[in-house]
């Protein structure tokens, strides 16, 4: 690769540039990063929440991997660690491509690995070919986008958009008591050296690469996915309380049953939300409590979650009126209450980011494909102050937050190439 | 109460002398059993578990209640406690009558402490009517019926009619780890002066009284239950296998979501079994267990308990078959096993016992009723050696194994008075 002699500023076609990125540099990244938290093999999972030192020496290794002229090292006050490389006007907002390296407590070797080692790509691609842009262009490792450690995830993007909100994250408090204000102090002085940028700076552009986390691109053959937006989401807590009664001696007549009612309710919502032929509506109850939960006793109380996506707000309103009307029925004898306990507005990208993605993927002739995202990035909370825009890649079985977690690297290096040229449009 | 004078041997009408028992008494000595693990005021609760040193304290307490000629405090080693009222021919297999005094970890006041403190009072009655019995009477508290603490229950009970059964009861552990062969040395040590009763005697005839548990006697108004034999139980361990995936990104088409299969399932079997229409079948989910059990994950595995009983056999394997067929389909997409856990037959008592207990029900002139026990009950074990029947008195909600566990005075004092005819009856 890059047998091509380097070709100076801004005079390469943006398509061009990306037969820049070098597909074996992409996966020896990946590779190493997944080492940190990892195991022997990819498939061992990779275990780095964020905050923790494995995170913290992913970062060192980062830091270490580059460093030349027109290019610095930043981080923020939320621990969001930036590798600026520099553009021809520099007091232009920057565009910014970014996504997270930390996992779920047992996650894959991609998520958001990817999208950092794929901004990084484009870097080196546009060094190789010889390219300045106009603007900056910044790859950003946000802070806890999981939220596993500390609820809620997205705790880096969001304090970057609205910079008072990291008074509240910092009180957050892991399962070990451990407050998130202090492990971010820790890990901003594990990297002494490097400058702080600003919280809430002005910003062109966001563009974050992603494995898609769902089945539907490889099951429709689809090597790239042009994100239009990120459904919105309702999660509802979901109580039925019956009359614990020993199972034994209770008559069917004298029952207040309430997992019988949960069943019957969860499985009377299937029938009722299957019958609106939604195709893009997903409708899941994940967790399900009973007390006392023994053999031999009537259930007491059954609480049950609710994960409601749909990329329309109206859709989401809908099903919310339903699920209302179906509770307020006694179902098995048992009254239910439910309450909505989140609520994120579906995200509509910007359709100047779009396009210059879409733009980008068809200039790479892989078979390509327009989808939302089910699952949140980072990139919500950047659509709100900024033109933003996602890439899918497909993830094999549609398997994420899971060892066997994995994507053809073909595809990885087909997303790089497209992230390119999406952020030289963007850029320039 | 007990103005008539005493009668000596066997001269009196069996009915006659339920005259003899003495309501406060007895009602004052079920007060001050629940005051050993029990609280301030009987709703309270009472905290009794089998070989505790607050039932040892109740041992105590109950070997200090009475000593007089004629009868003798003994104990086997399987720690059940014996008062042993000597009859006329002491060579002749006793009559006995017992149930336990060990709580579940917060159960109520009654339970089986009604029927060892209802037996204590039919010697009492007897006492005061002059009678002494051809046979003995042995008023017994069966070690660990609850099995709550150490798990099977009726550990006392089965191990005296199948003394081989005591060595693997030993094995078993609590919570804590402690060996029920442990705690049953140190509960021996306890009352070091009492002479050891075998294991395996021969018994002429057992007889329980016991609070119903359900609520069936008070909502037909009756007050005392012959109890013609006890539920077959069985239990079910069903497991339903899904995959686990993100609940944003993976559409309906791709799921196989476990709870939702257990919930259709469930419900599924609800509407086939009422459709049999038989209003002696107890069909319960108690328990169901979610993994990964994440709001945002479709469900990889779910495991419910079923708990099946009923009086007849061919009954239990019917719907045994229903479940299977039922199983066999698939769910959402998800295979489901079962696995058989627990098999008790039904349990019917002897007609000579149940009749003796239906003239004694009938001579107190209370309104009565056949009853078949939907709980367990050490009369279960005593059924296999001897002429076995209980008697039951209505529960007040038809609450048991809670601290509102409750009984109206004269129902406690008519069941008194109908084990002392039946005792009577079968003794002489």
């Amino acid at each position: 690769m890059n047998a091509t002699p380097p070709i100076r500023n801004g005079n390469l076609a943006h398509p061009d540039a990306m037969r820049f990125v070098d597909g074996e540099r992409l996966i020896a990244h990946l590779v190493r990063l997944a080492s940190f938290g990892g195991g022997e093999a990819l498939n061992d999972g990779v275990r780095r929440e964020t905050l923790t030192p494995q995170e913290l020496a992913a970062k060192q290794w980062l830091c270490s991997l580059f460093d030349a002229p027109g290019y610095r090292w930043l981080q923020d006050d939320a621990a969001n660690l930036i590798l600026r490389r520099e553009g021809r006007e520099p007091v232009l907002p920057p565009v910014l491509v970014g996504s997270h390296i930390d996992t779920q407590p047992v996650g894959g070797w991609l998520d958001g690995a990817y999208g950092v080692m794929a901004g990084y790509e484009v870097c080196r691609a546009l060094d190789d070919a010889g390219i300045r842009t106009r603007r900056a262009i910044e790859i950003v490792a946000w802070t806890n986008e999981e939220g596993s450690r500390f609820a809620p995830g997205a705790m880096g993007s969001s304090a970057f958009v609205q910079p008072a909100l990291l008074d509240s994250h910092r009180q957050r408090r892991d399962a070990q008591g451990v407050p998130f204000g202090d492990a971010l102090a820790q890990a901003l002085q594990g990297l002494p050296d490097l400058p702080r940028a600003a919280l809430g700076r002005a910003v062109h552009a966001y563009l974050e690469a992603h494995i898609e986390q769902g089945p539907v691109m490889e099951a429709d053959g689809r090597v790239l996915g042009v994100v239009e937006g990120i459904q919105g989401v309702r999660w509802f807590e979901v109580t039925v309380r019956g009359r614990g009664a020993h199972a034994g001696t209770t008559p069917e007549s004298a029952r207040q049953d309430a997992l019988l009612a949960a069943a019957q309710l969860i499985a009377d919502l299937h029938e009722s939300v299957l019958a609106l032929g939604d195709d893009t509506l997903r409708w899941t109850v994940g967790k399900l409590e009973v007390a006392p939960g023994s053999v031999n006793t009537i259930a007491d109380r059954v609480v049950f979650s609710i994960d409601l996506r749909h990329p329309r707000r109206e859709r989401l309103d809908q099903i919310e009126t339903l699920l209302a009307e179906r509770a307020a029925r006694l179902w098995s004898g048992c009254p239910v209450g439910v309450k909505r306990v989140m609520d994120k507005a579906p995200t509509v990208f910007h359709p100047m980011a779009v396009a210059a993605v879409q733009a980008a993927v068809e200039a790479t002739g892989e078979p390509a494909c327009r989808i939302t995202s089910g699952a949140f990035h980072d990139a919500m909370y950047l659509a709100s102050v900024a033109p933003a825009a996602m890439l899918f890649v497909p993830s094999i079985g549609g398997i994420s937050h899971h060892p066997d977690e994995n994507t053809a690297h073909e595809h990885l290096i087909a997303g790089a190439r497209a992230l390119t040229a999406a952020v030289l449009k963007l850029a320039d």
